[in-house]
C-alpha cells in the first residue's frame, strides 16, 4: 500500500515556538520525519513523502508547496484509491510510530476508510479505498472526516493506537517522546537539553542550558 | 480474569477543579466509573471495584480507604496473580474505554506483565501474572513499573491503545470524551453545558453558564 507522508518543510511545528527556535523546530521536525520513515520501512507499506520543498531523502518525494489539505487531496486524486489499491496518509510528526503500530493500518478489512484520531480532534493517519474521499485537516478534522465518509456512504473503522494518536505538536507532547521513543527525535531532544520534569500529576519537560 | 477497578470516592478529579465544583467532580467521576464498568461487561473479564467508601454498584466492591497504591497492592497480594490466574488493574477514569479496547488486555501471551501507558507517564491499565509485582502510582509510574518488572525478571508487553491511554484528568482531556465517547460521562458533560471549542490547532472545551 502506498503511504503518503506530508511534510511542511517551511516553518514546521509553530506550536513548539515557546521551547524551540525556528531552526531548531525545522531540525526537530526532520528528525521526526526520519523516525516515521524508519518505522514505515519495517512495514509492508510503500512510503512516499509529499513535501513543500525538495528534501534529501532515500524515499520518493513529491514537491507541492500548497497548503497541507490541498496538497494531500491532489495526491489522493492522482493515486485514485480503490479497494484493490488503498492509499494511506500518515503524518510526519508521529514520533512514537513503530512498525507494529503502523501495521494496524491494515487495509485488509471491509471498511472503506480507516481513521486514527489524533489528540484534540485531529486525524493522524488514515487509509482510504474510496476514490472520492478527500481530507480537510483544518479544525476538527476527525469529525469532518467522519462526516465526509457518511456523505460518501463509505464505511469507517477507527484505528485505536496510543502511538499513532500521539502527534508531537506542543510542549507537553515532548514528554511522550522522551518516555516512549528511542528514535532520532528523542535523541535530538536529549542533545538539546530536554529532560523529564517529575512533579505531581503528569510529567512535564524542562530544558537546561 | 479478575480486573480490579480502583475508585477514589473522596475528592476525585482534583485537576478538574478549574472547571468543576467538588460535588460535580464526584458525580462526573461516578459517571466515568459507570462507563468503564459497562465497557468491562462487554469483555470476558470479571470486574471488581476497589473503592475508598461503600458505593451502590451492581459489581462486587471492596472498601479500602488507604491511598491508591497501598490499596491496589493489598488487593494484588490477596489475589496472588499467577500465569493461570492473571489479575488486571484498570483505572476508573478511562472514559473512552470500549469492550474492544479493554480486550487488548488479553493475558493469553508470553509476557508476565501487560502495561498500558497513560499520557504524561502514567499507567492506565495493567495485567500481571507475577505474584511479586507491586504498583507505584506516584510520579512517573510507567517508568517505575518497567523498572520493577526488570528487577523481578518479568517480561513486559506494552498495550498500544489510544482509548486506554486517555485518562480524563484535566480540562483538555474533556475534548477527547466529547469527541470519542457516547457514554454516561459524555452525557454528563453535555448536560453540564460543555461543548467543543473549535479554534486553531487542537480543539478545546467551553462551558456555558
Amino acid at each position: 500500500m502506498e503511504v503518503i507522508v506530508p511534510f511542511a518543510a517551511q516553518r514546521p511545528k509553530t506550536r513548539l515556538r515557546d521551547v524551540l527556535a525556528p531552526e531548531e523546530r525545522r531540525s526537530f521536525a526532520e528528525a521526526m520525519l526520519a523516525d516515521v520513515l524508519i518505522a514505515l520501512r519495517g512495514t509492508d507499506f510503500d512510503p512516499h513523502v509529499l513535501a513543500t520543498e525538495p528534501l534529501d531523502l532515500e524515499v520518493g518525494t513529491t514537491v507541492d508547496d500548497r497548503r497541507l489539505t490541498t496538497a494531500v487531496n491532489a495526491a489522493l486524486a492522482a493515486a485514485e484509491p480503490s479497494p484493490e489499491a488503498p492509499v494511506g496518509v500518515v503524518m510526519a510528526d508521529l514520533g512514537l510510530a513503530t512498525p507494529d503500530a503502523l501495521s494496524l493500518l491494515d487495509p485488509d478489512g471491509k471498511a472503506d476508510l480507516l481513521l486514527t484520531p489524533g489528540r484534540g480532534g485531529g486525524t493522524n493517519a488514515l487509509v482510504t479505498k474510496h476514490p472520492g474521499f478527500r481530507v480537510d485537516y483544518h479544525g476538527a478534522s476527525y469529525l469532518d472526516h467522519l462526516q465526509s465518509a457518511r456523505a460518501l456512504g463509505a464505511t469507517v473503522r477507527e484505528v485505536d493506537s496510543y502511538r499513532l494518536s500521539t502527534d508531537i505538536d506542543e510542549r507537553q507532547d515532548l514528554v511522550e517522546l522522551l518516555l516512549h521513543s528511542d528514535g532520532a527525535a528523542r535523541d535530538w531532544l536529549v542533545d538539546a537539553g530536554f529532560d523529564l520534569d517529575i512533579d505531581e500529576g503528569r510529567l512535564g519537560v524542562v530544558r537546561e542550558g
